[in-house]
């Protein structure tokens, strides 16, 4: 880790000033480098990076420059004042810098996937790249519409979350030349730990605490976001219930603190965010399930506590 | 051109509705295909193209798409209103949406690229979607600074524009295993060329017709981007027009339809204007000097009408 974390500085250099400004607000706000560490576990596990070779930290490198890609763009699109427990960038430099500092990171990430030269690699992250730009546009279509659905809902996060989370895994055994079943088992792993991560994630939203999230309790729930917690109450609220979500979530009417701690006490006692919970915590098993073929190592065991840590967030 | 277009359009398509219907509104808009023709007569001329390949109708699908993306997140960066004689997508979508389906249709013009697989094509365009984002970011740290020099002027339209003109025209003899020298003199070309097409369309913007130029004359004005028409006005100007320059252009106080009259007479009476163009024309010459090597054909034929058209846009 140590190494991809001197290449994301080197790679965030630019000629340009505000480049290095913008990317380095973001790369040291205290983000936990967690799908880079993935790909590096997944790549070692595979048998690679034994040798002197340095292709899996540069993908890993690459991995979390299309993260924060992603980061500075979605803060622009969801208008957010802060990440990471720090004001967004846009707050600082404009939403103009955020959107094009994003795509500056983006190009890197793709000059260094190059550099490494694997094509299916190379497949791989474009192709996440692409189903990470649906996921985003699939979630403002779904956007403040209750009719939306637990499979929408699945759909967009497998899309906007889980897609890089897989590629980063696969990255590790496609570049040690693994057999197809192991490059599938690792991209299962990626996917599931995405789905658990991301449902954590919505499931913070109405109740963690700012600090641990890094951004504030409610915000998806200010931006009409509809995530499964929000899903769950309303199948199960009796009308009141359900005419309320409508007119806060839909019409965005009385969109008040007051409205906050109502949503929140309807997410509680109908076992919503339970329940949601509950399904992040089957996708972390099927996640460690996946990882079944692969021998003890300490890379195995890396990865099965990055399992451990994303669920544990929610406690 | 024909294959061209039909991959634009299908790569265009996803199950998100949305997309197809942002990236069509601008596809659809009469934009010139500059670029992939560029490309398609440069692998032409360089000798690939003639059996049955495809590879030079992909790379410049990939160009058009680059191209594509940048227009997309630009005219959220500029808040333009309109593009290409329409409104822009951001007006009809949203900021939002041209964010994500930029990001998309670059994420699909890399997935092509890789299909392609000639890594050199891939390392010549990753590098180049770098240099368009940081020369868009130096345009935003140049603007609205009247101490903007000619050179800071040079730099940021070689890197925003010309850097892709030069790509587009690189792709051809590198699909074509050219020489070095041929490789070399292609990117010349395309980097002069788009040197020309930039000079002439900031030339434009104090004196086309909204129609030609299919957006409003005075955008760049309104919107204090420092351009070589001001830069040399500047230079060249009285106590009395510089105090007018920066009030307009730093200050940003008084920026009415008034001012933009003014602004323009200063740009006429200073030759200001008529240098631009006739810098434009130098550029176009140097462009069309780097095809020598080369024998004469269609495919040539062809580059060189190209910087005829681009500077016949100024008539």
């Amino acid at each position: 880790m140590g190494r991809v974390n001197d290449l994301i500085l080197e790679k965030a250099g630019s000629d340009v000033d505000m480049i290095p400004e913008v990317a380095k607000h973001l790369i040291d706000s205290g983000g936990k480098r967690l799908r880079p560490m993935l790909t590096l576990a997944a790549a070692n596990m595979s048998g690679y990076g034994k040798a002197e070779v340095n292709g899996h930290v540069k993908m890993a490198m690459a991995v979390e420059f299309m993260h924060t890609a992603t980061l500075l763009h979605d803060d622009v699109v969801d208008e957010s004042d802060m990440r990471r427990g720090k004001l967004a960038a846009r707050m600082l430099w404009g939403n103009q810098a955020s959107v094009l500092v994003g795509d500056y990171l983006l190009g890197q990430a793709f000059r260094v996937m190059v550099d490494v030269g694997n094509l299916r690699a190379l497949d791989v992250l474009s192709t996440a790249a692409c189903v990470i730009a649906e996921g985003e546009v699939l979630q403002l279509s779904v956007a403040q519409n209750m009719k939306t659905t637990t499979d929408d809902y699945m759909k967009v996060i497998r899309a906007k979350t889980a897609a890089l989370f897989a590629a980063a895994c696969e990255m590790g055994p496609i570049l040690a030349n693994s057999d197809e079943a192991k490059i599938l088992a690792l991209r299962t792993y990626g996917l599931e730990l995405g789905n658990a991560f991301q449902l954590i994630d919505d499931a913070l939203d109405y109740g963690g605490s700012a600090a641990s999230l890094g951004k504030n309790v409610g915000d998806d729930f200010r931006e009409g976001k509809i995530t499964l917690p929000v899903i769950l109450a309303y199948e199960r609220g009796d009308n009141d219930d359900k005419a309320f979500w409508r007119r806060v979530m839909e019409e965005r009417k009385d969109v008040t603190d007051g409205a906050l701690e109502h949503a929140m006490g309807l997410l509680r006692t109908s076992n919503a965010l339970d329940d949601t919970l509950a399904q992040a915590r089957a996708h972390g098993e099927a996640a460690i399930k996946a990882l079944d073929m692969f021998e003890d190592s300490a890379y195995k065991s890396a990865l099965i506590d990055a399992v451990a840590f994303c669920i544990s967030r929610a406690h």
